[in-house]
């Protein structure tokens, strides 16, 4: 399969659910809660209709932004997503090399099976940001930005929307339920687990969990970063900490948005954690009109990640004022698929779809990207 | 099963269901009419997004609250349910000494299988309120408050909503469905089936329907109420009666609101008697915004049951101005699944969901779940 | 089965389907087109929720209300529907025992198998009347009307949605998929048929058609009534012919309904034919409001037809503003059911609902059912 | 089976489906992307609701329309659409002739598998428009122009929504899936392939490509059109090059429709393509309201094509504004099923409808299909 034979980015998903072990796809794929979130973010782009302009489109549209000062060739990037050497053997380096190949931005999750500096060396020239939670021992936050620094990460992500865990014991329950048919002893074999590697104050839960026979997951992940509790003072000490510009990653309304701005970052990502972490959260690009109307006139970037599964979708989210869109799920699902290859066809897919987008629409550069062309289902009629 | 493996409370009604008789599983379970109600209360609730604020929570947010006066450790309780003794055989003694152990309030239904004395007895130090109808016979109403009052309880909860029966002969459907695959004889066997004590002046009626063969509890239920026509000077009558702060459960519509504040209660339980009753009564949480808004400035404080099914709906109700929020079916799955451990197990889901959506949306006591961090989904772009 | 052991109506359908043929249970419960006004006449009922008030309701409520200045028991009625003889041998003369006994209008279709006359010699106190067509041969409507006064019929229901036939050949596509697992022989001989008798300028038609072994029961009607385009002028001539109430039924736009009030008609009936013409039509219901607004400070009274299946339906329309309800496909079932006795259950069956809606939304008598006890979804919110 | 048989279009459907080889009957009824739009253009139709008036109607309504100055029978016509020599072998030329003693208007398209010339000679009287993109090479259009104006065709009809092709490789994945069971040698010689050779300039690819076992008919397709780019200079240098009405086809905004005027086209089309270009886009009948709107006063007729499937949907687009129809997909399926016959059914079943549904609204002449008789489901209740 490569990307021109697709339809759409759901054969990846359908293609690494047969690859990968059910624990892992039930982990990379589910979310808190109802799954509300989960479901309510993908479904409410499909409530934005495109209105497209004709005779406006030349050849070749140019899909290159300026991304905090740098200039990245798509608008769209890879989102930060946990334990990637458990979804391929290359893990967060062959995202990097996807990346790198393809010229976008890839967020490195500070939850990751690669060290900082391995990714980097996979991927030189990549355009790299450095997810990182602040940590409940705040040492292992500055440890992270030092390192992203020195190996010239270009921005700091700082997820906000995670004072604590928001998911429930939902990979167990689902574990209990196929032990029944399975021997566990050689369920527990299957699961490819590696260490957090990038977390380096914490103890190597995971060897001694796997010595123990411990396959959750989650309880993994939520013991490596604790109950956080992040402030404001938090965000201002990162702020003296580094140059680099800063991303806060999680927010939903135009209140905290404000707040953001007031407090000196360089970019927000209106985003739901992938509806992993609260359930019932808005969906975020039904989010996106009243904060990109909140932030009007000031200099912060407004990203969005959650629900993107097309071209369509990220020119939606651009039309609507996002500068750049992140994608999650899609690439954990190619880099199952085939590794740095798998990632890179699930980019190319996108950016196929994108530029089709803009052509059709009649846009011939990001800037032409404009709320004239979308309406909300709920707008139907309303010029009359 | 313990409440930390679990993914909602769902699970709670399907092992509850394997664990009784279909005749009571159904009586519990299902609503009156079409069951529009009873599903619309749940399902109106996800039509609320959450809208969190960052960077705002502390650990171990402070859930306490004070109800008519007395500090309760949650905002929410056990609404008043009927013939407990028949999911347990514990019964509501069961239930309240849950209650006393969690911290929190029970509402003791009139309609029980256990004595307002014996309940007392059980959970000496328990917040109990007691539920009465204004009975056919006004000196069943009498009776239940002077022995409530003496008893401790520190509520009367007057149920406003049903001057007749709502439901109609479903029960007896269903039981005649299923009677083709099992002996009738073994069937009423089965079915644990006690004697409403607390209306003392009723006979028994449900010996002798038992010995007359009848497992018609619906019909039961109703011979002990029957057709009671309250009045509003019923309701001061009872404002003489007693000087526990009076509660009107059952109220849908702001002008009903509004004539219980001039009559002098203490507060109303927005409510659609879990879809029992009246079969398209708007669902609670659509109705409580208008409430909430016609009490502005009085003293009547506002609360709601009806389709609370996790901690987030617990928040949203709080949100919109209820100042605590009651659990009815749930609690009689836990009831039916394990006794006063299955109620604690569902009363301390519902506190951890509640305390993890309060750290996610940024909100370190009660008082800071305001109405600016849900949406209903009517409201999506309204603000553009 | 009797009316105390159902839960809806929908239970009489059920065992109706069992009791007839089904090429006549299609043609009774089908209607045009897509069966979106079928289905969506139903559905429109539930988009309206009940906002009840406390502490209002009287023992026994007063449903009787003033028709045409005569006094009825109940605030619905039987509508108008076609071939009952083919529903069950005693046909119309059932039906009109049932109203007779029940205290309610019957409306006799003129599409009938039993003669004016003998309907009423079956129910000489009933409340009777007559619906008829502008017949392509307005002889036929004048010896309708003038044997419909003789008969002491109370009032002419002229039907205005059937300039011509809405529906197509659906009965014979729907015939043929069965025939493949009958023998057609067979099938034919097993369908009740019965003349068209009370439209006496029309051949006996069926007679011949069965003769020829023709059983598209669609086809006879449409011929009885033929291409008829009525005209305002029409309603003139008639207007003249008889002092009895003249009453439109088909009437879904306010325009339409301010033209009837001018052309001095005594009511109107909102009405989608049951979805059996123009499919696509607005709900009755959803098109009440507007009509009921449209005719305020007119003497016209407005009736609804179309998706009513409870008695909270009937509250619903008596809310909005209809003086009274006409129960149509319901009535049929019972008909299959057990003749006069089925429509009575059916009918029965209504006022229970109705009588239990109105004590649990405090009304005593019809004219407390008001706007305010009701609230269309498109509105929740909408006081904020 | 003739079209008095049929309850609706979609029976043409299932009887095409049986007739024709799976690649076909996928490549001619699916969309692109996810299908949204392919969907959301029928179903857009039912939210628009039929308002009738009563006593208007006569017999025999008029359908009759002037388009760009031509009496048309009907206003309702034949859409463009591709290769219909694989769909019947007599291909364009069968649909020719069917809208010729049907009295309509066919679009052909340019991509067709019969020359203009010889659907001409098919149909000498015919109502002839002529499609063409903007090829990417111009003399192909101009070619083309100039021989539909020498065989006497009476408008140009531009598609404009066609930059670039907007299906992605769906054609081929679907005839991947079904490989498994079936030879893939036996599959290639069973699809009835032949050239476009309406493009006179391209050499004969698909000759080349069913030498080369290629079936992918979406990319011959492709092939011959190119990536284009029309621009509004290439409208002038067309509206220079010819003296007949040139429509717009695929407009789905009123700037764009407002710029059509300004560069003084006779016609605009609003389409989706079908859903087959860009999926997302809003449907037809709900962007017609604000397209007829921002055409007010001007002389441009706007037409309207995409998710019409019965003659009630032509009466509610003839009554938001549209000065007539056009038909895709269902003619397709006439065409597969009988050729001229076929198509003629499909079109007589059309109007059938609408003939009814104008009867049934009271309307005698297309004039009098206005506004007032449709409402959009979001206007419910608005007027209240």
């Amino acid at each position: 399969m490569s990307h021109t034979d697709i339809k759409s980015l759901d054969e990846f998903k359908i293609l690494a659910r047969k690859k990968t072990h059910r624990v892992l796809f039930n982990y990379f794929s589910t979310g808190a809660g109802d799954d509300q979130t989960l479901e309510d973010s993908k479904a409410a782009f499909k409530r934005f209709r495109l209105k497209p302009r004709i005779f406006r489109s030349d050849p070749n549209p140019d899909l290159g932004v300026s991304i905090q000062g740098h200039p990245i060739r798509v608008p769209f990037g890879i989102a930060p997503t946990a334990i990637q050497a458990s979804a391929h053997p290359d893990g967060e380096s062959a995202t990097a090399k996807a990346a790198e190949g393809f010229g976008t931005i890839m967020i490195l999750s500070s939850v990751s099976q690669t060290t900082i500096e391995d990714v980097r060396k996979s991927a030189p020239n990549a355009h790299l940001w450095m997810q990182t939670y602040v940590f409940k021992d705040r040492r292992n936050t500055i440890d992270i930005v030092r390192r992203a620094e020195k190996e010239g990460f270009e921005a700091i992500v700082v997820t906000v929307d995670s004072p604590v865990m928001g998911r429930f014991s939902q990979i167990r329950v689902k574990y209990e339920e196929f032990k029944e048919d399975e021997s566990e002893e050689q369920e527990k074999q299957n699961i490819p687990m590696k260490s957090l590697v990038n977390v380096r104050g914490c103890p190597s839960d995971i060897e001694r969990a796997k010595a123990a026979g411990d396959v959750n997951i989650t309880q993994y992940v939520r013991n490596q970063i604790g109950e956080s509790y992040p402030k404001w003072e938090d965000l201002a000490s990162l702020r003296k900490l580094t140059n680099l510009p800063i991303i806060l990653k999680g927010i939903i309304s135009a209140e905290s948005a404000r707040e953001a701005v007031a407090a000196g970052v360089q970019g927000i990502i209106v985003s739901a954690h992938g509806g992993r972490q609260l359930d019932g959260v808005q969906a975020p690009i039904e989010a996106l009109p009243e904060i990109v109307d909140a932030l009007t006139g000031s200099n912060v970037e407004v990203y969005l990640d959650g629900g993107v599964r097309s071209g369509r979708d990220v020119f939606k989210a651009l039309a609507i004022g996002a500068k750049a869109v992140f994608i999650g799920r899609p690439i954990i699902w190619g880099l199952i698929c085939d590794g740095t290859s798998g990632v890179k066809q699930v980019l190319q897919h996108v950016e196929d779809e994108l530029v089709n987008t803009m052509s059709l629409c009649g846009c011939n550069r990001v800037a032409e990207i404009t709320p004239s062309l979308v309406m909300h289902e709920s707008q139907v009629l309303s010029k009359l």
